[in-house]
């Protein structure tokens, strides 16, 4: 057995058989600096992928901040400590009033766990809404948000998915046929026992494949949901954080405003953090409600950790960054498309974008090619995944430290790639 | 506004009313080192209490861990890596075969939420049963097996709760009335929809008081769990890790074998890390019926903190000195309850013991003075609490580096409280 084979059956022995891995041959992976990762065998990749490294693998300010704090005090917020104050003032700071204040958490999982049940603090009822085609997290009560295997004991009944947009398929979309999808999804909770507590989105539809939308797609559904009495809670775990360039929040970028908002993989850069953020008054709802409280959450050191990714974000200018980036590459990527026509088009906000391919007709996903471009790409030492609908949109997500020169090479080894395949 | 009154204002708008703090005047804590914390004002207490920082505060190896593979590669289990496999190689090995392989979360919550689902899969039923004074977690699925508060929505029918133990009432209890109780249940669950999935506990009744149960106490109940094909869930967040003395899980002690271990807290010495163990099997029944990856679950900075504390539970001998020092201290809490009988008795095993504090009849529960005595030790310099099923027993469960000398600084500041409380 080579290497990789004696890991993966040692793995598979460890850690149990259907494991998921990235790419046909998975990766072995041994250091990371800024938006670079490097194999043990000393192979350089460009990471296009990874938006947990938010501020770049391993940021020296963010090792710093955990590296002090962790040698200073770790311990929970049932001792006062300024980090979580601090942390959570600066934070709310980032939203629209009234999202003014906040609960940590370890991950974005438990971070929708207890948005979920904040909404049902706030409304008195159970029923959900979310996409055709979306995934917030792997605890038992939010893997019911999801339409893949049912679970054992079945579902709760208390879900309702609305279709995903699609807006390659169905460019003139505005959000009409959304908001009344929305508007009958509560209907349908109201008639059950259920009740009618949230509408849970990614405001990018990040999993739906991040359909370009226009600024007021949600205005429909949002105000059947302020009808009925409802919360809008915004999984802001892949678009925030300044991800998209022009705004720090996914939200704002729609003009949607959201009553809770969900936070995960990038907000310590790696450390494990996670949070809620919304208004005092639902926050003291669900402390009534609920009793919660999470040993890790809000520690000195993973609040130190996320408070240096927004000093970076900060003195760095990576959401800056980001739009200029991001607008670069899918310069770039456009001009490719421009003459192949397996792309169907280029889409995207600053450093979140990507490429569908499809058939001849220019409709019909092409989930294969996606697939070897992505394996192509790999080859050519480029990390990046796909992701959608349909699977045939390239997921591209870098590190925001990602610049002009990488949008070149990610462009250059996609062209390489593409001639390659044929 | 002093400073306390200050922090605890915008704790308020910040976090939310009604977050738990310790103390009538809670603590302002700023740095940790060994057994020992110092607050703001410089002021120096011995930490009886804290169970997360495993093996002390700040514990250099650990922190040296976190900061070298924090600067090196910090990312997720779907590139291989051999941090991960090198830990949970090592952790099984702790434990007694079938127990050979293992996931890894970020909390003991989402370890919990897992274990349920693990058992779920392995069964294809969802009854629970646990204590009727337990706690295991925070999620919403974990939640459920509280006896506190109803969830809006209400319970889902599929937990009944079986008495907890309480040693000081009911000396003789072998484990005969438990096994009923428990049987009991599992009748129940099977005349209900819900069937009998798993029985989960914390085998040291850690929540409950720890009450002096002896070994075998399970043994009837375990009977009836394995006739009923259900699972033995075992919950050694709290015991585990050496925590006893005398062995280095909960389980063992009480010469219980379970079909899946959950475990928190101590385990990355307060890096947020938990994980479960079971056997291959379960494990790939689990990843067949649920698909679970977890961002931050088993990455290499997490692993290296984990690491790092079986490194320096080996290195520094602390599973023995929890049993001598443990030792140590109970024998001088027991000379203090001879002439005292405010204490019913003193209890526990290495260093996770107490003392019951009682009413003149030497039964009923005094809570009342178990929390002067928390609020006296603070006064002195020392940090505790209480719990239990009446919650008048002191919860004594200091980092493992405890030693004599600090046992006996203990011992003379609940002298000296008891004689000024009269």
């Amino acid at each position: 057995m080579t290497g990789i084979d004696a890991l993966l059956a040692r793995r598979e022995a460890l850690l149990g058989p259907g494991m998921a891995t990235f790419y046909r041959r998975p990766l072995h992976l041994e250091r990371g600096e800024g938006v670079w990762l490097w194999d043990t065998e000393g192979r350089r990749y460009l990471d296009c992928y990874n938006n947990v490294p938010h501020v770049g693998h391993c940021h020296p300010r963010v090792v710093e901040a955990i590296c002090r704090q962790a040698g200073t005090l770790n311990t929970h917020t049932r001792y006062l400590h300024e980090g979580i104050l601090d942390y959570v003032e600066r934070l709310t700071a980032t939203f629209a009033a009234p999202l003014r204040a906040g609960l940590l958490t370890c991950t974005g999982s438990e971070a929708n766990d207890v948005a979920l049940r904040m909404a049902q603090a706030a409304t008195g009822r159970t029923g959900v809404i979310a996409t055709d085609h979306t995934y917030h997290g792997n605890t038992a009560a939010v893997s019911q948000l999801s339409t893949r295997m049912p679970p054992i004991g079945g579902f709760g009944g208390h879900v309702r998915h609305v279709p995903a947009p699609d807006s390659l398929r169905d460019p003139e979309d505005g959000g009409a046929a959304f908001g009344r999808a929305v508007e009958a999804a509560i209907a349908s909770l109201e008639e059950s026992g259920h009740g009618f507590s949230a509408l849970i989105l990614c405001p990018y539809f990040a999993n739906e494949g991040f359909p370009a939308v226009p600024e007021g797609y949600l205005d429909a559904a949002l105000a059947a949901v302020r009808r009925a009495g409802g919360l809008f809670i915004a999984d802001e775990v892949q678009p925030g954080f300044g991800r998209l360039g022009s705004h720090f929040w996914g939200h704002r970028r729609i003009g949607a405003q959201p009553d809770i908002v969900t936070l995960g993989k990038p907000m310590g850069n790696g450390h494990p953090v996670g949070g809620v953020v919304t208004s005092p008054e639902i926050l003291a709802e669900f402390r009534k409600a609920f009793r919660y409280f999470n040993t890790f959450g809000g520690n000195p050191v993973s609040c130190a950790a996320a408070m240096a990714v927004l000093d970076v974000m900060e003195d760095e200018g990576l959401m800056a960054n980001a739009e200029a980036s991001g607008a670069h590459a899918r310069a770039r990527l456009e001009a490719i498309a421009a003459s192949d026509p397996r792309i169907g088009n280029v889409r995207g906000a600053g450093l979140f974008f990507g490429a569908e391919f499809v058939h001849e007709d220019g409709i019909t996903p092409d989930p294969e090619t996606c697939a070897e471009v992505v394996e192509g790409m790999l080859a050519r030492g480029v990390i990046l995944n796909r992701l959608g609908l349909h699977m045939n949109t390239l997921k591209i997500r870098p590190p925001l430290p990602f610049g002009r020169a990488e949008a070149d090479l990610l462009a250059e080894a996609l062209a390489d790639t593409l001639d390659a395949l044929g």
